[in-house]
């Protein structure tokens, strides 16, 4: 089921960003394919697995996030391409890691068996250990920009995925908040780190690579947290009405584990309500820009009528 | 017991290098202490985590390495302290990931309980996990040194951390080892990867701060395997020869894990003579070095004689 009825006009935008996603998807897994070592070189098992996981079927969203607000401010695909690489590299290290046994114990992801059960426990660690390395890495030897520009995406990247400002810290909190009632503002807080920074992160990249000035890059910071804020409400919404074919892994599963949800604590209608608003904000962030927004735009939209 | 009798000239050399291992230790922690989230920060158990493992009573051989080859090429502390600080925050992350259950399954460490025993595996994950990115934003940030510095250097810590030319590789091949047999050349390579990689980077990154030339950067990279080789061959005749005291660990586990080591594979005396070799072989690569390396061949006389 749909989160919201879809306008017609959004309909025929939808099909055109599928097509958009769908283009993107397919640039940033090639270039995925050419930044991470072959299965086939020793130690092949922790190769296998980082592959494994790296080529999950994943949407892709950050990347695609990052190339169309790169390509907004007129920065070319290829200038854009191992950033956006680099963030899909992070969140999958944290997926990895996340599924472990000791963290959210996960077996299934996105229909597949998580790292740790098709492979082991040990691998899984070490796989998460050097995707993470890998996507500095990869910025790092990305000629195709200039130092004080790959240094600026770094600074940006490894404070949207640490600790205090970012996804570790969200992680934390969110394990912290498993033992006790949390209110509304503390769940903010927590998918503000957990999600939020590393979308805010993508979003601000894109920008850096298109030498966005300051007032653009704070707009589009507005633009990504609100975005990140939304992405995360109908997560949680469809955490409890998709089915599992829809999102390719069990659902209920927040409510089973007691998580703080916005359905938990607002109730459908009111976290709906909530989605809407955050999609207007990240609307009205856009309206500070004098680029081509339309991709922008058609993005939250994506994500508020998403369903899986 | 010292490994091999110390000759009188080296017993002076060490105490004056004593005084500047100690010196260089004092100036990291200061840095670290200034470069880590504060522990009363949210959240905070992940907090406490990372200053639990970082203020650990390690030795800081690596950034104190870091400190004496960049000193030797005329930067300055100021111009290498953070650096040699993103190494120590890799090798600690390395050693808090290495300590979990579902790798080397220790609970004590330098005396003290493992960072998974003190607190809980998720979060020694995630304290390793932001450990790392932590490292990186460390050298990014670092506006004492030149853009195009930081990213040799992001890119040579990388290489050393990731796989497959560096640790994590290591690390994998490592595991693999624990099932079966290895042999001399498989044992070295593990160690190339898993202690060494990380030694080598060390070595290049100061020598990149100091304006090395490309004659020099391969002296140092010589320098440095062999004295990562060196200090893994040490590393083994003392995890059988010194006392539980000595070491903060408990010794002779390697032999209890079955893990192939230096003496397993050689004997003691033909460890001793291998030690002894790599020991010449790092004199041998500062001799194409024309600039003051006193203090570099102390270090290699300090890990052939060290007792701990």
């Amino acid at each position: 089921m749909t989160l919201n009825a879809k306008p017609d006009a959004v309909v025929q935008n939808t099909l055109e960003l599928d097509s958009l996603l769908a283009a993107s998807r397919a640039l940033v897994e090639v270039e995925l394919n050419n930044l991470l070592p072959p299965s086939g070189a020793a130690p092949e098992k922790v190769h296998q697995a980082i592959r494994w996981s790296v080529f999950a079927g994943g949407k892709r969203f950050r990347p695609a996030l990052l190339l169309a607000i790169g390509q907004a401010f007129g920065a070319q695909i290829n200038e854009l391409i191992r950033t956006a690489c680099a963030f899909e590299m992070i969140h999958t290290y944290s997926l990895i890691h996340d599924d472990l046994p000791a963290m959210d114990d996960d077996d299934l992801r996105r229909g597949r068996p998580t790292c740790h059960v098709r492979f082991d426990e040990a691998t899984a660690i070490l796989a998460g250990d050097a995707l993470q390395t890998l996507a500095f890495h990869a910025i790092a030897d990305d000629d195709r920009l200039e130092a004080t520009t790959r240094i600026a995406l770094i600074s940006e990247l490894a404070r949207a995925a640490a600790t205090p400002d970012g996804m570790v810290a969200g992680q934390a909190l969110d394990m912290e908040a498993e033992a006790r009632q949390v209110n509304g503002a503390q769940l903010e807080e927590i998918h503000r780190l957990k999600t939020g920074a590393l979308i805010v992160g993508a979003v601000r990249c894109g920008a850096i690579i298109g030498h966005a000035d300051e007032k653009e890059l704070a707009a589009v910071t507005v633009y990504g947290s609100h975005l990140g804020l939304l992405f995360q409400i109908t997560d949680d919404l469809l955490d409890i009405t998709a089915t599992a074919a829809d999102l390719g892994k069990t659902p209920g599963k927040d409510v089973h584990a007691r998580k703080a949800t916005y359905p938990s604590l607002y109730g459908i209608e009111e976290s709906r309500e909530k989605a809407v608003n955050a999609h207007r904000a990240a609307c009205d962030a856009l309206e500070q820009i004098d680029r081509p927004t339309d991709v922008l735009h058609r993005i939250v939209d994506f994500i508020l009528y998403r369903t899986g």
